[in-house]
């Protein structure tokens, strides 16, 4: 190994400082915020108990997480929430992409505002299913606005969203969340811990490119005890609407590969779909054939919850 | 507007606080770093200086950016890198994508590590056009371990990508970045002011989801004073290898539609190539489709440098 990646390799992952010399010393031995380091292990954190009764009273939370962007996350939660909340269930969907949401906007809720009641930010709740949803992009004004989002303030939000939305009872709380493993997906698990996540559900595209980029989410799940509940890999060929000769657009099998490699479930493989890129999830996809993938692979979710 | 998004609206974003109060109180009066900060504004980052002697021996420092993960930033960032290459330009790709590295991949150089020499960090030379590359996916010895990168380890370490790699003379960098507006992105567009940036390539795929969160990207190099050289619509339409006949895998027009609301110029639009997609950027796509498209963009923003 090069001694440029020995450095980084040596780098204190769990360090909780804010600087810009986090985790970079690579031991603790001579770090001077050590001592609080170890007092505060011990302190709870005062606004968990809040948090944990606010989560208590949701049965199942399950995150949809990818590494990669771009691979249909906003997509597939918003599936998922419609499905279940059509068998019936009270479900709500949070959107922790702070810097790209795009829930709101899947959902036909984007000009609505979260109100902000005496018991907390009331969510939205979609005419499509009703589903109570709540978005970064129902708290700002305006979509368009260039916010830059640094880590700790990503964190502040986050934490905020769960700390002060009035869910109410709940049988099933969708988390959509953005690419990658950041602080948002460090900030949402561990503020989980507690009350337990049911699981993630990880989405990936079919390239080997994504296989890559996802493996870390599973990795990141695995280390941070939630259960992984499934892959699915989306956008998994494209039916020609003229010959209807199936083309894999994106070759590669990338969800079989993760699932044998890491031994967690594939969930299905979906393929794109015209209709739904076309009439977005509001209509028509009831009847589509992704929708019958969709609903195979929700079952399977309901099995291990 | 509610009071929960008067209460978001307020928040200042520019306070370089690095905890969770950051930039929450809405106004800097009361703030007790409010003297560092307006000191800090005046003097010069000692670090700076090694920065811009690095940064100067390189012509042009070209952004790929996008709101949107999975719209093909890495990969249109490879093939202009390996345009301007082919026509004899000294170029190097760095990619600042911590949490999901692609470019090590897409340049075949996935196991090459990078040596720490007593001049900086060494770039990998890609044997695909000898383009000169540095990725965290070449820093960290495996790629699938899960890491979580927490904004301000993130910002230390493209700023360590920046000061301490040996470039040595280039005609162009190509900077491949993450989705979204954050600490990736305010870090190297701050590392480059001095230097000034040529400029930004905007990606988009055609949806109009993406548009919304693409947008965000356009405001954010309007603020930060990096001009948009012009916008790509990457996937926009798939030709089907049995008939012929291409269908709008991902509709919308979003590539058009935000050129005219922002006022940049549309560069091109850029169908999905399945031979690209299978044989990645190694070979093969000199004579697709997508090769002429590609060069017809290189030679408009060529214009623009």
């Amino acid at each position: 190994m090069s001694a440029a990646a020995r450095d980084l390799e040596d780098m204190v992952e769990e360090c909780p400082a804010d600087s810009n010399e986090a985790g970079w010393a690579g031991v603790c031995q001579g770090c001077p915020g050590k001592e609080l380091c170890l007092s505060q292990g011990s302190q709870p954190d005062p606004e968990q108990q809040v948090i944990d009764t606010r989560l208590g009273a949701i049965r199942h939370k399950v995150l949809v997480l990818s590494g990669k962007g771009g691979v249909g996350k906003s997509t597939m939660a918003v599936l998922l929430a419609q499905i279940l909340a059509g068998e019936g269930q009270r479900v709500g969907l949070l959107d922790v992409d702070v810097c790209g949401p795009s829930i709101p906007h899947l959902l036909g809720v984007e000009d609505q505002p979260v109100l902000d009641s005496q018991w907390g930010w009331q969510p939205v709740v979609s005419p499509l299913g009703k589903i109570k949803t709540l978005s970064v992009g129902s708290l700002l004004s305006s979509q368009s606005q260039a916010v830059v989002w640094k880590g700790p303030r990503k964190t502040a939000l986050i934490r905020r969203m769960i700390k002060d939305t009035l869910w109410g009872r709940l049988d099933t709380l969708v988390v959509d969340t953005p690419p990658g493993t950041s602080d948002e997906h460090l900030t949402i698990v561990r503020l989980l811990a507690t009350t337990r996540p049911s699981g993630a559900v990880i989405l990936t595209s079919p390239q080997r490119l994504a296989a890559g980029v996802v493996s870390r989410e599973i990795r990141f799940c695995q280390k941070m005890n939630v259960p992984v509940l499934g892959i699915i890999e989306n956008m998994s060929g494209f039916c020609c609407p003229c010959c209807s000769e199936v083309s894999e657009v994106f070759p590669g099998g990338a969800g079989a590969h993760l699932a044998e490699k890491y031994r967690v479930p594939l969930l299905g493989a979906v393929p794109l779909d015209l209709g739904l890129a076309e009439a977005g999830v509001s209509c028509g996809w009831r009847d589509s054939p992704v929708a019958q993938a969709v609903r195979d692979m929700v079952a399977k979710i309901k099995e291990k919850l």
